[in-house]
């Protein structure tokens, strides 16, 4: 018996990987989070156990995957990539310190898949070597290294509740970030509905105030390259 | 016409995307990178014209899915991501110019998948909430900034060429890390033959010398997460 953690990928349920699917085919219980795509979750067997664990801290999934894997071949479907940002490694050490065999097949995470979804390179050859991914939502409600983060010379890319932004960009600018870096919300990226919003730093946080969740905020020059990448007004401004 | 350019993924075949896969075995013409497996390459329709990459610069490349694009369905089969050191850009830059319809499926980029083949997760609760993503050869041959690389306060994920690792150490201990922070080298992750060394950052270098490429550094307190989490002796030190 094995836990497997999946990384579904950003959210279009094309994006996870061959691997993942198949292991996904061939479960008898998947463990899935609120958003992941219920196209994903239909692919396991008809008869598989299927649980959400909306609602469940992190303790209680980490003792229902214990629990499951003593008896059945368990996916734990997660969004994006199960070790960026996703306590994948949380899970895994409850596992291993219960002696029950556990696999990784990671997923698309989406710190480049939804720039890329909007047209935005992360990196670019003079324009950005580096790229600095963080959470603006620290659990102890502490604000974020501004210092750090705006002296990494490259991209950043944040996931974060956009009720920050505002704070967030003051922040950066202060810490010495130009006002007019360009940047950008993906709201729902990879997703239909997906929606960009692209403005210089100072002004993001106003223009993509009334975006849905989940969003990730790009800053730096390679945001200005999406114009001449995308093939139509994929960019509002 | 369309030319989609799709990620392969870090090695492994079975870590391209669903959508990835479907892309590739409907084209017509596949122009591939030498890193990509021929596994994936074998997907292509029997009829499918199949050029590597290999031995051709940039600008020749860009030229020639300009010259496909204009009457086929064209895969350009890249490892990794295309936007994440890929250069991606650059090529989708060249269509447009031309007025060729292109598609962009993201790939599983090495920056998370390589460390989690080593069970080392970029990110850790606790442990590391940023993640700074960066290459160490740049292409007019200038030191890195070690000064904003000690100073990010996070995980560290370099794609670069061993023969460098010494002075990349040398230099990011004068910054101020720490001469014993975590580091390992992960060489040729994914695929049958990797190997991981994890040692201190200070003797990283002596101990990985005769790794065969490519190969990812991974820097910071997560590291030591490895011993943990992995299954058996995955890392030898």
């Amino acid at each position: 018996m094995t836990v497997t953690l999946v990384g579904a990928g950003p959210g279009d349920p094309g994006l996870i990987t061959v691997r993942g699917l198949e292991r996904l085919r061939s479960c008898d219980a998947v463990v899935y989070d609120r958003l992941v795509s219920d196209e994903l979750v239909d692919e396991a067997p008809a008869d598989a156990l299927r649980i959400c664990r909306d609602g469940l801290g992190q303790e209680q999934v980490n003792r229902l995957l214990v629990e499951l894997g003593r008896e059945l071949d368990v996916v734990r479907l997660k969004g994006g990539d199960p070790f960026v940002f996703g306590r994948g490694s949380e899970e895994v050490a409850a596992l291993r310190a219960a002696e029950i065999d556990c696999e990784i097949v990671p997923g698309l995470s989406s710190i480049a898949a939804v720039p890329a979804a909007a047209w935005i390179p992360v990196t670019h050859r003079g324009l950005s070597d580096r790229v600095t991914i963080a959470t603006v939502h620290a659990a102890d409600g502490s604000e974020p290294d501004y210092e750090a983060l705006a002296r990494t010379g490259g991209t950043l890319v944040l996931f974060m509740g956009l009720a920050r932004l505002a704070g967030l960009a003051d922040g950066l600018i202060a810490a010495g970030l130009p006002a007019d870096t360009p940047a950008a919300v993906v709201s729902r990226g990879t997703l239909p509905d997906q929606e960009v919003v692209a403005a210089p730093l100072a002004e993001l946080a106003e223009r993509s105030s009334d975006l849905p969740g989940p969003a990730l905020v790009v800053i730096g020059d390679v945001v200005a390259l999406a114009g001449s990448l995308a093939p139509l007004a994929t960019l509002s401004a």
